[in-house]
């Protein structure tokens, strides 16, 4: 229930990410979750852009939602993220909460990384999250 | 492989929806998929619209996605679904190929459905799906 | 140049609003300077949820952007906004600015007011935002 | 009224483009805009990913919209556009329309032609584009 999570973003729902039924639409928990990812890269040191210049291109192999209770207008949540690894993939388990604590959304997401457009094993990867791999 | 599909909808990659990579960035796969869903329910007679105005919201559930191959600017393809039921939820396989017949994503999305925000056992959408279901 | 404001949402790039270009995406500035009006209207007391609750419906109808540079992954900008009444209009006048100074963005919106999906003299709204037109 | 266009695009409403007051989100009507501009190119030969690898850029300069009609959730329209010159300024007159020919907007997108990351006169954007400039 309470996992251990290395990395925490506050976020809150914007009324652009609504869908007609008054829910934030299934798609932009994709996009919370990214932008959860990229901003505990960047407070690792990583860059997206940097690794995009020099040919590497971390890409979704899979990806796994619960979803258990929809987030609405003004609401704000804690987005939390830790990290392991499986063979060549990372492994985000991912999670957001409610202020108040109720679980909002599970994800686990596994990631591949190219270099230069082909799999790699993720050692340059590997390297800069080696103080946060599970 | 070829598996059997009961509804086919043609699509292509906007450029909007690219990232910096180039490449269709991962959220978007849930918009074609959500699309299909909705232009499956079309054909088959049922309008979002209408069931959100009688109180009937679908909601998803669970979501899981293998990503095979990107999609990139000015790709073209052919976005496939097929309906069973597992309890009260509705499972869409989904699954996109790229015209030549190169697979793109493979998804299983379980919906949920709500009545005047409280779970039910699906009967109204059972009945409108029954020639579709497995 | 320094022109007054009477809002200012700091605000930073999402990695997902970026384009092929590797800039923000031309329609994510729509996204944030609605979520800057909403997050005005929120603290001045005004929820969007709740007006449409009440069968009021600001709507758009007209826009002018004027783009003057690019925002770009991990840029941290400054949104701002003033507000006048132009007859049955409300005018927001926006600006986007990178948080050294330069100027990204100017715009000005035109906003109607619907009561039951009928255009109105905005009274409800021009009531709420008394303390803050010009 | 029955302006003249060079391009014409039928398209139709997704439903995760609505927002929670049930029409498409304002941000929206500019995808639909760029994707006929990109529609258009693509018909006239021009592809974006080429210039962008050969390194020229459009990118917007101004933008103006009026919003006459909102769409709802199952519209079908018609975008059309045409193109002028204005000094380095690429004018895209654009407008959409219901299927019954009522006027949902109206655009005009100013566009410049960076190579390189550098503004120049676009004279490589206007000889792919002489047999349809106004």
């Amino acid at each position: 229930m309470n996992r251990k999570f290395i990395f925490e973003l506050p976020m809150s729902v914007r009324d652009y990410e609504l869908d007609v039924q008054g829910i934030v639409n299934n798609a932009n928990y994709l996009h919370y979750l990214e932008h959860t990812r990229h901003a505990f890269c960047k407070a690792a040191g990583l860059s997206f852009r940097d690794m995009h210049e020099q040919g590497i291109d971390p890409v979704l192999a899979h990806v796994a939602l619960d979803y258990h209770l929809p987030l609405r207008s003004g609401d704000e949540f804690l987005s939390r993220l830790r990290l392991s690894r499986r063979g060549p993939l990372f492994v985000f388990e991912q999670w957001i909460l409610m202020a108040d604590g109720r679980k909002v959304l599970d994800a686990r997401i596994e990631v591949a990384c190219l270099e230069n457009g082909r799999l790699t094993r993720g050692e340059v990867l590997a390297e800069a999250f080696k103080d946060f791999l599970d």
